[in-house]
This record gives structure tokens, C-alpha cells and sequence, in this order.
């Protein structure tokens, strides 16, 4: 399969690479790294990239920022970091890859463990991530000539521990390798319209 | 109690407001109608309405659009109705009224069926009612004070099928003074963090 991977230079991304690289062609795409650079949060940019790529089979997204801050710091500015990057951008790749994907195609997003399991400092990213899912869910019924798309909900994993453990306290982290396996299934399989979930003990 | 009603003229908001009133003072917002009107879309209109109505222990929203098409017609445009109406509207809400609301208070927001029960022409909808129960979910555990916020999630109601029946089909409606009592269950109840499901038979 001819597999983009947006955010292919990220912590998980790397490792969905690293995987899916064994057997498949890989489109490695970033911000600023990568085969093609894309602003994911402009339809404009986003368009260019596919006309660039051309058809393809599978796309992964591991993309998209959040803001974390108490609830009683939250306004405009902060909700809409997520709104822009994670939500919308990540909705970009799937409105604009639709246009380009192959029958039976697929498209595997990322939302994250906050939207069941809310931390201090975590609900615009609580907010982001549940509307990913429920993007997710409306569109697989939505999408034509049996296009996939599913969703991998990660927990925090063990290389982003240096940043993110303050954030994550009592969560148990898993390797990036492990989330990994969640776009495999989702890639090779014939799921549609599931958060598969990537959980640690706690 | 001291209830604010968002939505009041609304289909829900009506039956919310008829239920409520027998045992609490209730003041009735809307966009062009009721006690006081409000552009929940503006933050500093919401922020004056607060001020002009001060303290309350309270608030239940049943306001918002959300555009409903087909996946393939989802743009910025069509994708920002719900973010900027019904997801960031409720949610301005609950960031200004958290500074006005007395300890132990409560929100109540409203979502809809279509987070976990998707439909044609609803994956702009499916993402705006998934974004607003992991806000809610995230919330809960931050607000200071005790309050509690929680959120509903109606099926179709009776009194929306004339206007919403073709976009619904095979849902069993439910009457608005049903789903009116989940409003009650989170006002007068003690729960947080709460989807208050309203379903029907299927």
C-alpha cells in the first residue's frame, strides 16, 4: 500500500513509520520535516499537498496540538489551539484526502485517553479530542466507495514522559511501538467507525 | 434555586422551563425572547449577562445550531456553525457564569444522541455534541467550589419531528417533557460529569 503518515517525525509517528515501513510504500509528511511539509490548519495548503502525493491508499494522522491550562484560564485563544490544529486539521487531511483516496481506502486519526480519563489542566484537550471521536464516528457511515476511518486513542506514552508526566500523574505510559500496533490494525484491518483505545494498567 | 434557562423558547427549553418553575424562581434567556437576550456566540455579550443578572445557582442550556449536510459538502464554513454556536456558545456559558454562580451550583448543558448514534448528513453534529461531552467531562473534575456540571443528551423529541423527522428516520422520539426531566436530574440531583441519556426505543 501507498501510506501517508502526517506527523511522521512525532514521537508516535515515528514509530507507526518504523512499523509500517516493513511492508508498505510510506509518504512521510511534517511541518517542517519529512517528504512534503504541510500547514495542517490550511484546507488551502492541504489541498496542495494531495494534488502533490496524488492517489494513495492509506492516510495516518498523528497531528494536531492542544492547549493545556486550568479550566478558569480557558477562552477563545486557548480553545481554539486545539480546534484549529487537532480538530479541524485533522479533518482537513480527511475532507481533502477523500477527493484522492483509493476505493476501500483508509484514514486512521489520533484523539488521546483524555476524552474518558480528564486530568487537572486537560479539558480543552478532553473538548478536542471528543469531538475527534464523534468526527469519526458520523463520517464513517458518511464516507463513499467503502472508505475506512477509524480513530486510535493513546495513553500518554513512556517517550513523552519528560514533558508530559507532570500532566499525567498515576497514568501508566506506554511504549510509542505499542500505540503503533493501534494504525497497523486499523490500516491492515477492516474496521471502520472504532476508537481503538491504547491503554496502560491505570 | 435561582435557574437560568439558555434556550427557553426553545422546543427543550420550553418544557425545561414549565417543570422547573413549579419549584424555583427561573430566568428566561433567549436569543430575541424571555427575561434577558444573549448572543451566546459572543463572549462579552455573554459576560454582560452575567453581570446584569448577578448571582444565580443554576444554569441549564438547551441553545445552539449545528449545520447538518452531506460529509462530502463539510467545510470551515459549514464545520464552524456548530463550533462557534453550539460548542463554544454553551461553553462561554459555563466560563462566565463559573464566576457568578454560587457554591455547589450547576450547569447543564445539552449535546444529543447523534455522539454515539450517527446519522446521514450528521457528522457535523456527531463532532459538535462529542466535543461538548468531553468538555463536560473535563470540567467536572476542575470546577472549583463544587460545582457540578453535567450534560444531556436527548434523542429526537416529538415536538422536532415535523422539522428534524426525515433526518431521524427509525428513531422512536421521545416527548420534550421527557428529556426535560433529565434537566431536572442534574439540577436538583448531586451528580458531575454526568451524559444524561434521553433515548427512546431505538
Amino acid at each position: 500500500m501507498k501510506i501517508i503518515v502526517v506527523g511522521a517525525a512525532g514521537t508516535i509517528g515515528k514509530k507507526v513509520v518504523e512499523n509500517l515501513s516493513k511492508r508498505h510504500e510510506i509518504i512521510k509528511v511534517g511541518r517542517n520535516s519529512g517528504d512534503h511539509q504541510v500547514d495542517i490548519t490550511n484546507p488551502a495548503d492541504v489541498a496542495a499537498l494531495f494534488k502533490k502525493i496524488g492517489n494513495f491508499d492509506a492516510l495516518v494522522s498523528a497531528a494536531g496540538e492542544v492547549h493545556f491550562g486550568p479550566l478558569e484560564s480557558l477562552g477563545q485563544e486557548q480553545l481554539q489551539v486545539g480546534i484549529k490544529s487537532k480538530l479541524l486539521g485533522q479533518i482537513n487531511l480527511v475532507l481533502e484526502g477523500m477527493k484522492h483516496i483509493s476505493d476501500r481506502g483508509s484514514f486512521t486519526l489520533t484523539s488521546g485517553i483524555l476524552t474518558d480519563d480528564p486530568i487537572p489542566n486537560g479539558t480543552a484537550a478532553s473538548m478536542t479530542n471528543a469531538a475527534l471521536e464523534g468526527f469519526v464516528l458520523g463520517a464513517a457511515i458518511e464516507l463513499p466507495r467503502g472508505i475506512r476511518i477509524n480513530i486510535v486513542s493513546p495513553t500518554v506514552v513512556e517517550e513523552s514522559m519528560e514533558n508530559f508526566g507532570p500532566y499525567f500523574r498515576g497514568f501508566d505510559p506506554v511504549p510509542a511501538a505499542k500505540a503503533a500496533l493501534a494504525y497497523e490494525k486499523s490500516v491492515e484491518g477492516l474496521l471502520t467507525g472504532k476508537v481503538l483505545k491504547v491503554v496502560g494498567a491505570v
